[in-house]
């Protein structure tokens, strides 16, 4: 039992935002709604609930910290009560989440929040690529009218293969699309022997070594796991048929960049579209940068004007179910 | 009645390439085949069927012609027997077809050929603008990590609006990725008063103005004819919200280019994906090159790998066609 109000951690901008409706879902005076612009009383007390919002994480990525977050962790800590974190990310992958976790602190996230604009940004990737435009937009920067007529063409994107890694709101949403292009699509998922769905062939992940080689675009759209850790290593890049091109919206650490690296400066790859990599943000002396027929995006393949919207609805759903007493919707198992 | 067999004009490589398809289409010693290089009898003689296959155009586009294509329309203009020519690209507004049309000569396009590619070429600009790459790519090349936090986010695709100009089967792959990914579409098209089709709005080209104002995109995959030439000039940019986007995989006289320049010097367009334009190649010196949120290809949406098969069936079914005294599909009016 809880005797004094339920402390709920939130940005200052969110809390302005939220306030009037967690007073609906949890009635007045049962909640008080802190942020770290006053965290001198709340250091001493701790918080019971924190809501890590998109301007929380602000410009941080996974490796390197701004001040603001370092101190929003380390308020969770300090929390001894400290019973659930809601983040804005679909990953838990931080450190952090794995140690409030060991603690007995809930972790949910907002799985399927941004899952469309993601799928929909690797689907830019994947057509910027299969219809050259790193390629052209260079011509364009020199000014140059060089149309695709001499040297190989692009081929035919209807019949190509595509294995997506990863089942969850984003791989679905990316099997749909590419199967609307014509292609076809083989999921490679964590369940060991899951039974196809939706017109496209599934595999346990064990069994990636076994389709690669059909794979004319390997796609990651898979949590960062102990089984998803290096997956695309130099052993599975040389299993892809040359000139295979690589999508990446998971995690970076699903590949082994130096294994990426080579492969793309041999030529065995093709291409990549990446939104993520080994360390975050990309240092700017890795050839990433610079290789032809690469994209690099700065993690923001899912940041678009209506996820916050949708971040706090979440949030306010599991707020009325930890009110209600059920369980919370995408909580990290 | 054809008292010597009938010549028709081929490329080199087509000729050998469909030699014995088209001996089985027209039966043995029923036709000559011919290419421009022993020109000197057939100069005289004049061909009675020409097949302009994408070899044949070559590195020319509608405004400069290779000495090749100039040749190949050379002979076409002598000969008197000209009776019919089939064209590989899905449009026919080059000059020469209206002139050779002007003699009686039936002019059938490969309608279809490459509608799916450039579709997904439009839909490749469409994301590629919704999702900032030419912003991330020039970030990408001076190496600096940006992720999209600051400044005004990208806006969900879902829920914005698509006006598309045109219903022919490019026009109708279009709508049906932008439906997937959760567009209202709105189609122009040219029959006056079409009936709302595939869960689309249609309308008639005439009310076009009334729709514009709804356009987050104004997508062209018409036709160039007198009704679409001009069709987006100052006037029509001017109706579209503020920072809507144009993409236009048609022909680069459906838009008035310096009123284009205008409207995205002045951030009333908001980006612009142009494959094609008012005098191609491009002039080095366009503005276009250089602006930001501006993607310029060199005509070239339209190829694959997979043209060119599409392009000889659609030519050896109509010569089947041909031979049985059907009428020949793809003939422009």
């Amino acid at each position: 039992m809880t005797l004094r109000p339920l402390r709920i951690l939130l940005s200052p901008a969110v809390r302005q935002e939220l306030a009037r409706a967690i007073m609906q879902v949890m009635g007045e005076g049962a909640v008080e709604l802190v942020s770290m612009g006053e965290a001198a009383n709340t250091a001493q007390a701790g918080v019971d609930i924190a809501f890590v919002s998109r301007d929380v994480t602000g410009l941080s990525t996974k490796h390197e910290l701004t001040q603001g977050l370092q101190d929003f962790y380390a308020l969770l800590r300090r929390s001894d009560g400290l019973r659930w974190v809601h983040i804005h990310s679909a990953g838990a992958d931080r450190p952090i989440f794995a140690e409030l976790r060991a603690r007995g602190v809930q972790v949910t996230t907002s799985s399927g929040a941004n899952a469309e604009v993601v799928a929909q940004t690797a689907l830019a990737g994947l057509l910027s690529l299969a219809r050259r435009f790193p390629q052209l937009m260079a011509a364009q920067q020199a000014r140059t009218w060089a149309p695709l007529v001499s040297g190989p063409l692009p081929r035919d994107l209807a019949g190509q293969t595509a294995v997506i890694v990863g089942w969850g709101p984003i791989g679905r949403r990316i099997a749909a699309f590419l199967r609307l292009l014509g292609l076809q699509v083989v999921v490679a998922r964590h369940s060991p022997a899951p039974a196809p769905e939706e017109g496209v062939e599934m595999v346990g992940l064990a069994q990636l070594p076994a389709v690669l080689p059909r794979a004319d675009w390997l796609v990651l759209a898979c949590p960062l796991t102990p089984q998803t850790r290096a997956l695309v290593d130099a052993r599975s890049l040389a299993l892809l048929p040359a000139g295979a091109c690589l999508i990446n919206v998971a995690r970076g650490e699903v590949v082994v960049e130096a294994a990426l690296i080579s492969a793309l400066q041999a030529g065995q790859l093709g291409g990549a579209y990446l939104d993520v990599f080994e360390h975050e943000p990309l240092d700017s002396a890795s050839p990433l940068w610079a290789l032809p027929q690469v994209i690099v995006t700065p993690h923001s393949a899912g940041h678009s004007d209506g996820n916050h919207r949708r971040v706090c609805a979440l949030f306010l759903a599991n707020l009325a179910r930890w009110q209600a007493g059920q369980p919370l919707q995408h909580a990290i198992p």
